[in-house]
């Protein structure tokens, strides 16, 4: 199986993606999800542009990594310095990554608009930065920028450019389509080119402006590139760059070539949503391979289809990719965790045993109602309690109002009292919040703490509200999800009703009882 | 400039993505805006798998449409009934379009598992089908199911299945990639040899499941395919259709072939946003051409770069498509069609004058706190009146006061009172209602109809809410979307608030405001 040198830029090119941004401790996270997953490269940071980055590299190289190869992300030398004492170039010895990767130009629109410096003085700056950097021990990276651009402006140049590169020691050299408006077929005759003529690999590194980015990567992969930039989900600046968890299926799967180890491929779906997670991005539901829709089947003919074979509507087994097949007209029939989620509390049950029906019927009745069990597995955990009988509440409501006033009286517009008792002994509390969920989630902890202290570390981290059928308008039903953390764990609870305070507090007070019952088992209450 | 067909399906295929469905209200603005675009065909539903359809058609043929053919969509007829008696062909014709299209089997797996026929009878049911449909007047557009997965099975029977369409009277044959798994090199070579032996227009139907359905397309047409089938925003079942938002301006931008006119292109941006609104589904911020996101700038040396000159770092000028540049630091917001609507009220205002700019840094600080004008032209003429000094309130609200219990006295779990007044006299009302927001509305109204009596004819038709900022969690930014009708008009408004009481009831009463202003230039109140 010939092999395909995976190099993620989800650190760096993914990171100027508009609202996308990691912390210190995120990316160590991430760089080691990587390294499971089998990436051969990962470019972690700008140290020249962004001096942060350098303390990220000074934790990061006491990792020890199976496969990845940590890189430092910078420019050629400044046309005026010598490389010894190029500020950027030093920037990128000092993070001491195995790695360096540093891009140039190869528009001459570049040179002169955006350097100022001659043709020549820019591939001298190419030839200098690369020798250097290889003199100094390091695996060296070229990113030609704007090659393909560039190639529309004066071909001989861009192309004289990547054989300096070459000439000057670089391990690979990257053809660039910096701004994302080319072609495949563009891409692939100028990478055939460039395989031809260079004798180091070709690398591609591409931009999705043309929504084609991962069709241009493995047209360049065709052409003859070894090397392939990306980052995972398509994150990115603008339209993002070339998604990796597309590229990687596509070239493994459907072309035979070697991209990260086999047996790693289940691990793509889990280590795409963990990443979204950590980047505090929605998960595309409609990811190709890693989406919780990817291997969704609504259409009544697509699902009796898939029932029958599931290869008549479905390109390839979600399971290679660590994925899921689910049935949209009954939500849950599809589900195929249902049973290993029931196994937590009845290890005998079976797809065919009274409980398992009972809790299905459930289910069905509630998504019926309008319930989405998808993202909200806390809630479905709690089901299956309260249908097995192991359920018992952690509290009983006396009673809750909720105010609303307007005007306001000071920054809060609501203000909601509970009273609730637990064995017996009652609290009444009252709270303020903005809007009336607010108020009532802060009254309901209130009076909860003092009975369960270990509350007071839990925290909702999103609310998400969705109408579900609009054509009543005001008295349409809602449906509430929320997620919760208490630090080590996430989890997310759903509640519907055709009152959105309703609705939010079924979802609250799963989202509560749900983290009682961890305790619980756990031993900490 | 060679032309290509464009046919839509969002209303179709599109509306089976997950988590997307129209209102009959709904389809019908769509298919009015794809019409302003200049798309050539619109498949707007399945009369004979989904009965609301015909009813959805009963309207849709009384529109007069620019550029737009609606077309009803179906199978080929049942083996065993003759096409004259076959019910789903009946359906079809009953939704009186002058398009019919209709998908056959062109797979042998699916002629066997799914159909359970014989491959000859598969080819009668082709043949049967279009040529009765032909026979009864009707433009056949015959999609060929499976196409490409079906010529790995075998490649004769596949084109013997497109052939026979042919030869029956089809209109045009379209070769789909169903599950969406195919690779554009094969969609070239297989579409170019259609293209040679077919002797009517081929089409290009494509599913985004390896992330290339945009290529996948754009390497048909190089191949000789003139009709393009897709979805706006890409929607559509597991990863979604074909997106024309990309396809159009990649084929007419990038390679000169005609789409649609090409004065309508700067309307893509806005078509795309409305849709994406309708369905309720978040705007994609990265989309490529359309998205917010897709010529933002946050790398600084991007942003140098772009600020010397736009074509270092932009693909396209984002104006052609009716998209912005941003930089961000700050949000911009470019509606084209601000200032016809501010003519309406100052006949002589232009781009540069004083009131257009305070319109504008006022619709920009809105933008700013959350709110989104896209679908919420209401509201945007009631800020360009308050701007304009040609705004007087319809009420003066005194106060009003919600309360929500639990356990429910009733089957309205909360009450609102409302206290407002008109020219001096003040009424003073209360309404229960499913949830604050249902009775915050109804008292609202209670009150008003008094001063009012024409909004009796109004009501709400669609409430969505949107969480912007899941950050906060309960204490998040929402924003409320109201569509309201007085049976002749419909129109949309917009509220943000952290509270969502506060966001609901900004945008009930610029709903009710602009009703009132309606009338009021109508001479009726």
């Amino acid at each position: 199986m010939q092999s395909i040198q995976i190099y993620d830029s989800t650190l760096r090119d993914g990171a100027q993606g508009e609202g996308i941004s990691f912390s210190l401790e995120d990316k160590i996270k991430v760089v080691r999800k990587l390294d499971e997953l089998g990436i051969s490269y990962i470019e972690a940071g700008n140290p020249t542009s962004n001096p942060k980055d350098l303390e990220f590299f000074q934790i990061a190289k006491t990792l020890s990594l199976h496969t990845a190869k940590l890189c430092a992300f910078g420019s050629t030398k400044r046309c005026d310095t010598a490389p010894e004492t190029d500020s950027g170039l030093l920037a990128l010895l000092e993070a001491e990554t195995p790695v360096v990767t540093i891009f140039g130009k190869c528009s001459l629109l570049h040179v002169a608009a955006i350097l100022g410096v001659t043709p020549e003085e820019n591939r001298r700056m190419i030839w200098d930065s690369i020798h250097y950097l290889k003199a100094c021990g390091r695996e060296v990276i070229f990113d030609a920028e704007h090659f393909f651009d560039g190639c529309i402006e004066d071909e001989d140049y861009a192309f004289s450019c990547i054989q300096t590169a070459a000439d000057a020691g670089a391990d690979a050299v990257v053809l660039c389509d910096t701004n994302g408006g080319s072609f495949f077929d563009r891409i692939e005759s100028l990478t055939r080119k460039a395989v031809k003529l260079i004798s180091v690999p070709v690398g591609i590194h591409t931009h999705n402006d043309t929504d084609m980015a991962v069709a241009n990567t493995v047209a360049a992969v065709l052409a003859g590139a070894t090397h392939v930039q990306g980052c995972m989900n398509g994150f990115g600046e603008r339209c993002g760059n070339a998604n990796l968890c597309s590229i990687i299926p596509n070239l493994q799967i459907k072309r035979g070539l070697s991209c990260i180890p086999e047996e790693n491929l289940s691990l793509l779906t889990g280590t795409s949503r963990y990443i979204s997670e950590l980047a505090n991005v929605i998960p595309d539901a409609h990811a190709p391979y890693v989406g919780s829709s990817a291997f969704a089947h609504k259409g009544g003919m697509h699902v009796d289809g898939v029932l029958k074979n599931s290869k008549t509507f479905e390109h390839i087994d979600p399971s290679r990719v660590g994925n899921d097949r689910r049935f949209l007209i009954s939500e849950v029939s599809g589900r195929s965790n249902l049973l290993s989620l029931i196994h937590a509390y009845h290890p005998n049950a079976t797809k065919s045993s009274p409980e398992t029906q009972r809790i299905l019927d459930r289910l069905k009745q509630l998504e019926y109602e309008g319930y989405q069990f998808e993202a909200a597995d806390a809630s479905v955990e709690l089901i299956i309690r309260k249908e097995l009988g192991m359920y018992t509440p952690f509290f009983e409501l006396d009673h809750f109002n909720v105010m609303a006033n307007e005007p306001k009286y000071n920054e809060f517009s609501s203000s909601a009292i509970v009273k609730l008792g637990v064995g017996g002994q009652y609290q009444l509390t009252v709270a303020e919040g903005h809007g009336p969920v607010n108020a009532l989630d802060k009254a309901l902890r209130k009076a909860l703490e003092t009975f369960y202290p270990n509350l007071k570390s839990m925290r909702l981290t999103d609310f998400k509200v969705r109408i579900i059928d609009g054509s009543r308008a005001t008295e349409a039903v809602t449906r509430v999800l929320i997620e919760s953390t208490d630090g080590t764990q996430t989890w997310t609870t759903v509640g519907v009703s055709s009152d959105i305070l309703a609705a939010s507090w079924k979802a609250l007070v799963d989202s509560i009882e749900y983290k009682l019952y961890q305790d619980q088992n756990s031993g900490k209450n």
